[in-house]
C-alpha cells in the first residue's frame, strides 16, 4: 500500500494512492498514518481489505497539499556516510560501524514543501536517501533479517545539510543537519510487503534541472537491516521512527570548486523508484 | 511556580508543589504541562492565580511516583564540554563556540525511575545536569537577554552516557547519549521568574552516597541565555524542547584508573540547588 496525509500543514488527514493512482480517504478509518497505525496489524488490514474492494472514497486531489506520510515521529535517526560512492567523494575511509547522527522531527516538512536557506549559510547541500520507518519496537535485535522485519515501509528523505555548520562549527554534524524544513519527507509510505528489495532501489536527485545524484542502494555499505540491527543496540526504535539510512554520491560538497551549494531560487527534485517524487523550491529564511 | 507531572508512566496527570511544600491537583486546571501550557501566559496566569488563592485540591503523594515534569518534548538539545572544570578533566580544549547533540525524547524518564546499563556496556558514565525548558518559539535571537526571555523554567537532567559508544564507536556522540531511560528529569520545573540567576546554581551528584560532582554553574562556558541564542541559529526552538546545558567536573571519565563505571546495583543522586533532587537506581537492561 501506498500511504500519504494530504492537507495544509499541521491539518493533514490519512490517504491512500490505489493500485491506479487514484486518492483515496482514510479518514473514516483510521485517525492518522503514524507509529499507533504502523504497529497496528488489524487496522492496517482493514485498510488494505477496504481498498482491496474499492470501498474507499475518492478524494479530488487537485491542488490538495502532500504532507509528510508520518505524524509524530519519535525520532529521526541517520546514518552517514554509508554508500561507498560517497565516502570516496568526501574524502573518507569507508566507516567499520555505521555513523549515527541525528534529525529533530520538527525539521520535517511535506516532499513540495519550500525548503529554508538559512541565514548565514553559503554550504547549503543535497542528500536524497532512502527513509525507513519502523513499525515494530526494536530492541537489541540479533540479526539483520529481524531488522527488516521491524521495518513498516520506505519513502524518500532529502536530508538537506549546511556544510559549514555540520563540518566546521566545532561540533557534532548535528549542528548543520537540524535547521527548519532540513527534512523533506514523502510523499508516500511504501508498506515493506512492497518493495522486493530495499538494496535494489534507484535514487536520483536533480537541481535546477541537472542530474546531480544518480546512485543505487546496493552501494549501501551497511544495507537496511544491518543498520536496524545495528542501531538497536543503542537505542530503542519505536513504531513511527524514521532512519535516514545515508546518500549516494553526487553532493554539493564532492564537486570541484566553486562548489554549487543551493541558493534561495534552486529547485531541487528527487526521488526513488517505486517510492515516487519530491521537488522543493530553496527560499532563504 | 514549581510544576510536575504525577502518577504511572505515560498515564502522568499534571501537579504544582505549592509554597507550603504540599502537592496540588492541576488536572481540573491544564490538560497537562507541555509546550502548549508554557506557551500559553493565560493559562499560567490561572494556574497562578488558583495556587495563590489555595483554591488547587490536594493530592496524596503517599507512593506517587513522580515522572518527567514536561509531557511530549519535541526534541532535547544538549551541549557538551560547557564548563570549564569539565573541560579541564577530559583533557579537551575549552570549545571556542557550544558543542551541541541531542538526545532523543523517549529517552525521558521519570527522576526516580531506574536507569538502565546497557547490554554490552562497561563505561556507562553520570552527568548532572541544568535542563532549560523552552516557553516560546527561539529563531535566530539576536542576544543573550532574548535568549533568557524564550525560557519557561529549569528543571534537573541527568544526561547519562556511555563513553564507549559515544567516543570509541566511530561516530558522533550521539550513539553513546540515546540508550533507553538515560534521561532522567526532574522532579520539578521551577518557572524561570523564580529563579533568580540560572548561573548561580550549586549542582551536585552522588554515587552510593559519595559525593563525585560538586560545581556551579557560574563554572558555564557559555551561559544560559547565549545557548540559547547561539543554538536559535541553528534550528528553531520550541516551546516544550529542552536543552541539556552541560556537566560540571567529576564524572568517571574523568577518574583515575580503574574508572568508577556505573553498574548494575549502583545508586545515583542528583541535585540542583531550589530544583530538587533525583535518585536513580541503576540495572542491566
Amino acid at each position: 500500500m501506498k500511504l500519504l496525509r494530504v492537507g495544509t500543514a499541521g491539518a493533514e488527514r490519512p490517504a491512500l494512492l490505489d493500485a491506479e493512482g487514484t486518492l483515496r480517504d482514510l479518514s473514516g478509518l483510521v485517525e492518522d498514518v503514524d507509529g499507533a497505525l504502523l504497529a497496528d496489524d488489524v487496522a492496517l488490514g482493514r485498510v488494505r481489505a477496504a481498498a482491496e474492494a474499492g470501498a474507499l472514497p475518492v478524494l479530488d486531489a487537485a491542488g490538495l497539499r502532500i504532507g509528510p506520510p508520518v505524524a509524530r515521529i519519535g525520532k529521526i535517526v541517520c546514518i552517514g556516510l554509508n554508500y561507498h560512492d560517497h565516502a570516496r567523494e568526501t574524502g573518507a575511509e569507508p566507516p567499520s560501524e555505521p555513523v549515527v547522527f541525528f534529525k529533530a522531527p520538527d525539521t520535517v516538512v511535506g516532499p513540495h514543501d519550500t525548503v529554508l536557506v538559512p541565514r548565514g549559510s553559503v554550504k547549503t547541500d543535497w542528500e536524497v536517501e532512502l527513509a525507513v520507518v519502523i513499525g515494530r519496537t526494536a530492541r537489541y535485535l540479533a540479526s539483520a533479517e529481524e531488522g527488516l522485519a521491524h521495518v513498516a515501509g520506505y519513502t524518500v528523505a532529502h536530508d538537506v545539510s549546511e556544510r559549514e555548520f555540520q563540518i566546521e562549527r566545532g561540533g557534532t554534524w548535528d549542528k548543520g543537519k537540524n535547521c527548519e524544513t532540513f527534512n523533506p519527507l514523502g510523499p508516500w509510505l511504501v508498506t515493506a510487503d512492497e518493495v522486493a528489495d530495499p538494496q535494489r532501489l534507484p535514487l536520483r536527485l536533480w537541481v535546477n534541472g541537472e542530474l546531480k545524484q544518480d546512485g543505487t542502494t546496493a552501494e549501501q555499505i551497511f544495507p537496511v537491516g544491518e543498520v536496524v540491527r545495528y542501531v538497536s543496540h543503542f537505542m530503542t526504535l519505536y513504531p513511527g521512527d524514521v532512519i535516514n539510512t545515508g546518500t549516494p554520491a553526487g553532493v554539493a560538497m564532492g564537486q570541484p570548486e566553486p562548489k554549487p551549494y543551493l541558493r534561495s531560487g534552486d529547485v531541487v527534485e528527487l526521488e526513488i523508484e517505486g517510492l515516487g517524487r519530491q521537488r522543493q523550491e530553496l527560499k532563504d529564511a
